[in-house]
């Protein structure tokens, strides 16, 4: 069984809130560590096999890897009648990867760049900005209610993960907003953070 | 046909040497675009689908996508008997992902960093920096020529592109060294380059 190592109020809440999605909860083994945290809090984990102590991290059986955007692939691959994802095959498949990928190689930057103030021309001509990414989001939110259309997918837990930590992120922006509200009211968003205010609470 | 946008000397180059390592010339349609160079020369071109005018972005049918690591899996996917990727099921599909997600999520993102000079405590509790990277480029090498182990993928590829053309950000490591080297020589890389070299004398 593959386990997942996460930390309650992290980046790899979006993993657990993927697992309720799809049903897999009796699937995944969880392995709960401790991370150091942005106050300095925390620390690695010795359980932890992530190479720098981080989570998500996803082992299953030789096989290991890091990366939300790559587990969300892994996980929508391996268990394609869950419905998250797109297989390979599906005619939106070039499109799904292609948001994930965006998500870590240049939204997840961006937002980053802004909350530590950086700007560069380097960084602006490899990221652009935070107007170019409001651009992305609305064009395809003018199409449908999800990134992809119709249905919610992988692509809509990710995109909208940050502005659920980040409400000043938040793009002023109708389309965005009414999304960002439609991902935070699934009903794994709200059985997720129960669990974990209760691990908290523990 | 699938079509790749690209511009010669870019990032979309890595897609032309996957191209020609897979045998898929004459099954992916080229289409060179200009775009904006970071000496400020060149410009958006109208010809170029891709949202905010750059390089590589692939288009397939209805189907459509950009980021390196998004094509990279979805050719390999789609063309699996070719050799260059880690297809759903394969046990090491979970680190191939990893590795690529890795490279647009930290890898790349610390290099622009490194090279605009940008520090803060926000970046480095992210992406880390270049130590970090270094560490997992080096534990990965002592297993194998390879960073999957014995087999040259696109992980390969796209994990030693950016050495190609910053030789300053080459870690002062033997085995990161040698393996650019063994990326470098392949004769996929000679021929991308050499036709590269004739559309600029053209």
């Amino acid at each position: 069984m593959p386990t997942l190592y996460h930390a309650p109020f992290s980046r790899s809440t979006t993993l657990l809130v993927l697992i309720e999605e799809m049903g897999l909860t009796d699937r995944i083994e969880l392995c709960e560590v401790a991370v150091t945290r942005r106050d300095g809090s925390g620390g690695p984990d010795p359980r932890n096999p992530h190479p720098e102590g981080k989570v998500p991290y996803l082992v299953d059986g030789t096989d290991a890897l890091s990366e939300r955007g790559a587990i969300l692939t892994y996980l929508t691959d391996r268990f394609p009648e869950a419905g998250m994802g797109c297989p390979v095959g599906d005619p939106q498949r070039g499109a799904f990867l292609g948001w994930l990928f965006y998500y870590q190689g240049v939204m997840e930057p961006v937002l980053v760049l802004d909350e530590a103030g950086c700007d560069h021309p380097v960084l602006r001509a490899t990221f652009r900005d935070m107007g170019a990414v409001t651009a992305r989001l609305e064009a395809a939110l003018a199409r449908g209610p999800y990134l992809l259309g119709a249905r919610y997918t992988a692509v809509d837990l990710l995109l909208s993960s940050p502005f659920h930590v980040m409400p000043e992120a938040i793009p002023d922006r109708p389309a965005i907003r009414d999304w960002i509200r439609r991902c935070a009211a699934r009903p794994a968003v709200a059985a997720v953070t129960a669990r974990e205010m209760a691990t908290l609470a523990g």
